[in-house]
Parts: C-alpha cells; structure tokens; sequence
C-alpha cells in the first residue's frame, strides 16, 4: 500500500465524503423552546393567519379613511371620538362615517374603521373630538389578517437549522413542540501506544490525549453527540474490533490516527478492512492535514484524522463539520465565520495546496491585521495564541505581508 | 417626561451600559470538558512542560548530528543501527558516535541523540546498518521540551471564552477541572395586555408572546441563563414588582416592553422608580430600535427593548448581547459573525441613524448578493425568511444597489 496513493483537494474530498453520506432518519418531539441549533425533520407550515386580525401599528386612532381625504392643518377633518380600543381585547364599537375610535400600536381595529391616523396627525379638540390634520389611505397603518404570514404558508423548511427568530416565530404561531432529527452519535478513537488518559501522570515517552477531546467538543459545535470510545494501542486488530463497535452502534466513526507512518498505515488497514467500499480518500492537499483518511463502510463513513493537534482540528472542519451536519439532516451547512484582514508577514505555500496558518488579529491603525504564528503542526498552544486561521488558496504561491487574507475563525 | 429626551447612538448607549456594569464574581468549578464557551475565572498557567522529554517529530533515525556532516548521495554517513525507539517508552540505549537508532513520529529522543535524520534521507543497508545522504542539523525534527509550552508559561488568559482548541490544551496538560465564573442569570419579562402564552388560542385582539423565546434563545447562544417571569398586563405595580424580584434573585433583567406609548411609559416609570440612578438612555438612534430603554438600579443592568420582535433582536444583539458577555467575566465580546454582499436594491436611511434591514444571501454570478426582505418591524417572518441583517452605517444617507453592504449572520 502506497503511503499516499492519491492526494486530492480538499473540495474533492469533501464530494466523496457527501456522496457516501447517509443522513439519519430519526427524529423526536421537543419543546420547541429546547430546539435551538437543532434541524427540522419536516416542513412547517402556519397552522393560522399571523395576525389573526386586522392591527394597529401606531398609537391613533382608527377611522374610515374616507374621511379624511383632503385634510390639511388648514382644513383639518373633525372626526367625534366614539372610545378607545381596549388592549387584547375586540370592541364592540363600529366606526361610522365621521366617527373616530382612540387605538394603540398592536390594538384591534374596530368594525368600519379602515385606516388608523397616527397620533402626531390628530389635534385633540375635547373629550370626544378630534381634528386630522393630514389624509390617511384605507390600510394605513394597518397590519391586515396574515400579513406577517398566512395560514398554511411555508414558515420553515425541512433540514433547517434553527435560530432564536425561528423559535420566536414557532412560538407566537402556537407551535410549542417540535419535530427535529435526532443528533447523529459520533464516535471518537484515538490511537497510540504513547497516548494516555489526561487523569494520569506521564511517564517518560508517554503524551496526553488532546484530540479526543478538542474533537468531541468540536462534534457538539457541529450538532453532533461525541462518543468517545477510549485510547487504543498501536494495535490493529483492537481497532479493528473498536472501529466496529462504532460502526455498529454509532452513525460515524472519527479515527485521531497516530502520526508515525506505521500508526496510519494501521488506520488505512483498519478502514479497508471494515466493509465496502473501504478507504475512499488517502491524502488531502492540505497543510497541515495531508495525511487523512476517509472511508465508508456499509452505508457509514469513517473519517481518520491526523494526530497532530492542529492538523486534526483543520482536517476535521473542512470534512467532519459539514459531514456531521449534513449527517444531522441539516441540507444547508453554515458557513464558518470569517474575516478579512492584512497580513504581516510572509506566508509561503504551493500551488495546488491549501494552507491554514493560524494568526492573531489585532487592529492598527483602525485596519484589522494578521500576524502569523508559525509553529509545527504538533503544538497545540499555537491554536490556543491564535484568534483564527489565515487560509492560503488552493491556486497561490503563497500571500505577500501587506494582502488582504481571509482569517476563518473557530468557535 | 418626553417620548425621547435624548436619542443617542448605539455605540454611546454602550459605553454608557458598560459604564454600569458589575460582572458576576461567582465561580465554579467543572470538568474541562464541559466548559465549551463558559468564561476563566483565573488566567491558566502551564503546571507542566509540554512535552515533557524531547520527541522526534518525524519517522527516521535519532543520532548525533555531527555524524552527517558532509554526508550526500555521493559520500553518504554509514551508521550502526543499535535497536529502535519503542513508542510511549524511553528508551535504555544510548546513541554513540557513529550509532543511530530508529524512532518513530511522537517517540522519546534517546540518551546520546540530538537530531533526527527523516526516513526519506536515509539508505537502509542492512538490518543493523544505514546510510544518511544528507546532513542533519542539532535539533532537527526534534520537539524539544517545553517546546509548545513552558512551566508556568501563561496558557489562557483569565476572563477567555473557551473553545475546542483551548480544551485540548488543557486536557494535553492534565488540567481536568477548570474554574470559570458562572452564568449571569437574567431575567426576561414580557409586558401587553394583549400578550398571552403561545399554549393558549388567542381570542380577537390578543397575541401569542414571541419576544420571550427569541430573547431567551438569544441570552443562552451569548452565554447566560434566561429566567422568564412571564407576561405581565400593562399595570405599573405589577411590573414595579416583577423588576423587583428580578433584580433582586438575578443579575439583569430584560423588559420586552409593549409597542405603544402608554406601555414604553410605563418602562420608562418602572426603570426609574426601580433604584439608583434609573433610567441611563432613552431612545437610541437605530431603526428599528428606537424606543429602547437602558437603567441601571442598585448595581444591576435594565434594558427596556422595544416590543416589535424585529427590532427586540436587533437592539438584542446591539445591548443586550455583549452586556451579558461582559456580566459573565468575558473581557473580549466575540464579534458578530459578518459577510459582505452586493445589495442587489436601494435602501434609504438618513444620516445620524443605523439601520439594520433583513436581506436574503444568494450566490448570482459567483458573486454573494443581499436582497432586502422590506417589511415593518412587527413582523417576525421578515427574520425566518432573512439570512442576516443589512447594515446602513450612522454616517450614511443609505445604500444603493450594486454597493457592498455589511450583512450580520444571528445564529
């Protein structure tokens, strides 16, 4: 087995991966106020007109427009003032021709009338008159029956991922449970004879586990449930035997690879191994990153990151992120925050190569700029000095200190 | 008192919220791995040296550098293989003049060596012997210790929001339990006549609450905890006493007030009889968001927010938001995620005003474009239908399409 058979981009990548992909199918009841980030299990409509009767959106008062065509401060529309719409409440009264009734914003609008005068037009000539001072048109400020939304009108897509505005909306439609996907579990292995538990004290030779645990936190930030399975050896047969738990009682299995040759040779012989079609992807032109692995087996993907820290956590956004929402249902994988900002330095890299460099941002003289921090891959406190990562194109040499970088940021 | 005594600018309102606020001091104590985006209580100093031992960083052969001086294809250095680094282990051979020793990606440099020649520059003569045809510098693919962070090297600043990245560095350094403040707790009251609970069938003239959901989102996505107090009819003393028992058992307290004058007035009275020095700011020069109220009694932060559901998300996101970042100890307020699109229509403003409008992205002619979703502010489907807000600047008159606009993304 070649050690990479065939790099290929990141996009490229990210296509096989989706066509394998499997979203899952089951879906649960929830308050709706419990559903933020969740994704919708099916398209909602409006059960009723929102409102559900005609509504003032100014303090006036409601009255029949007619009667006030013409008016002017001059020649001001004297209107006999009926009463007053109640709050929550329907009146009883009926706007007659010439008549007025007081209104306020979000208030009713009373039988006959069909217009409201904003209050800066009216002069207030007693108790029960007014004057309007300008012509008010029929529907003027007025929200008429389903002008936010009509009864049976789409309000929400299936595989939407939902937001604080969404909730709000469900909710004064009356729609206080919902049906969502269920959030898909993600297992999480990580390998290596020298890897232990962070509980432990290391003995000489031996590292703490990183990535289980920066993957499981970046699987929840994706809508998924991490499932960490537990640190194995450089030992094929138990990763073969933990790779099919996995597959057997979780939707997706997240592999951090050792980083020595033997370590990812074992993951790509693990993965092969594990059903049809086996390893789809070995290699991503990507820096850091290339050594990844993407794999399905019987209808579920296998995703072998690299173990170095960094390259886990940039390998793991462009293909575990979206592959965990698209798993979720969510049809729409949003986009990962970004900035523009001035680079300071230098950053090399190569034509056909992607490179993520991670930099800290800081404004000078009122214009956001990037400072590269340069480290190898393996050193986690680079991610942690770092605000974001500058991304160098697939198609450049390389960004000049002074050009504008896009800087993606991380949650 | 007038309708508005003095409209500010958002960015004037903020300065003056801040001025007033009091982070909580309280702290807890959890697992590392259930901190995701809670705030340090104390900066994080390094317990440890990481790594702990000098590690190769490559496949290859640790051995002393001095031995490949000179060494090419042509003239390569022949050296002893003595055995191989086991991986986790150190190991009990020393590297001699003229030795080497294999190791692997992660594994302990042995007594002896100082570099690591990579697999790729070496010849494999036997099974006890190699040649090296290139030279290898001192330190070359070798981690030193301490080489991604020191003892007692500052790893997180105290008053940091926490992201994947910074829990595998604190796992990596076994530190399992974290201190962080806890979450601001924050009281939501919803204030109408007309408001009723999106359980019940709105009769003619009432309206289900939306105003308490999309805030209650929206206070957990900027890190508090929402403590609705329910919905209260348009009564001074009622909402005199439901702001008492919020200041007093949480630590703000949001008021989504009425639309109407009469129910912002009595905000207004509420704010100002609620303790010392009451109400701060009275209007703020934002459309939609006008009629927002900020006051301040005895130490805890009021906000009044205007009770249209679009204007209450995007005075939300101006005040509220970073108020309760700050309220949980985070010294540096996320920025908003934004992008910037080409308005494909007008949008009007004055100068002196922000306008915040909803637009649709779409992607036409590989280009992002932002289509204004036009509508009045008490309707909250303009937000489910909209992917994020056009911003018009305060110095601007408006923006014409086929200008780049700033669009902020709500989660």
């Amino acid at each position: 087995m070649p050690e990479f058979f065939s790099v290929v981009t990141s996009a490229a990548a990210w296509r096989i991966l989706e066509s394998h992909l499997q979203p899952v199918t089951g879906t649960e009841i929830l308050k709706t106020s419990e559903t933020a980030s969740r994704i919708t299990a099916e398209s909602i409509q409006s059960p009723e007109n929102l409102p559900a009767f005609p509504r003032s959106t100014m303090d006036g008062y409601a009255l029949r427009a007619s009667d006030t065509y013409g008016a002017s401060e001059g020649f001001p529309a004297y209107l006999k003032v009926r009463g007053e719409v109640l709050m929550g409440c329907s009146s009883s009264l009926t706007v007659q021709r010439g008549e007025a009734v007081k209104i306020h914003t979000g208030g009713m609008l009373p039988n006959g009338a069909d217009a409201v005068a904003m209050i800066e037009n009216v002069q207030i000539v007693d108790a029960s008159a007014i004057e309007v001072v300008r012509p008010t048109a029929p529907g003027e400020n007025v929200l008429k029956i389903g002008d936010d939304i009509k009864k049976e009108e789409l309000l929400l897509d299936k595989g939407h991922k939902i937001r604080s505005q969404d909730i709000g909306a469900l909710m004064g439609l009356g729609i206080t449970r919902l049906k969502v996907y269920r959030q898909p579990r993600i297992s999480v292995i990580s390998t290596g004879d020298e890897i232990i538990s962070p509980e432990l004290q290391p003995q000489p030779g031996q590292i703490r586990d990183i990535n289980t645990y920066s993957i499981s936190a970046l699987i929840e930030k994706s809508g998924g449930r991490p499932i960490p399975l537990g640190i194995i050896p450089d030992d094929l047969t138990k990763l073969q035997m933990l790779l099919r738990t996995g597959l057997e009682q979780t939707d997706m299995v997240i592999i951090s690879a050792g980083s020595s040759v033997s370590t990812r040779d074992m993951t790509y012989k693990a993965v092969e191994s594990a059903g049809q079609p086996g390893v789809l992807v070995h290699g991503i032109a990507v820096r850091p990153g290339k050594p990844t692995i993407i794999g399905a087996a019987n209808g579920k993907i296998i995703i072998g990151l690299p173990g170095n820290p960094v390259s886990t956590m940039v390998t793991f956004h462009l293909l575990a992120r979206p592959a965990i929402y698209k798993l979720g249902g969510c049809l729409k994988v949003p986009a990962q925050p970004e900035v523009s900002a001035r680079l300071t330095h230098n950053i090399p890299s190569t034509t056909g190569r992607e490179d993520y460099v991670p930099v800290k941002l800081e404004i000078a003289d009122g214009t956001l700029t990037a400072t590269p921090i340069f480290g190898e891959s393996n050193l986690i406190t680079t991610l942690t000095k770092a605000d974001g990562l500058a991304i160098v194109p697939l198609d450049l040499h390389g960004l000049k200190a002074g050009e504008t970088v896009r800087v993606r940021m991380w949650e």
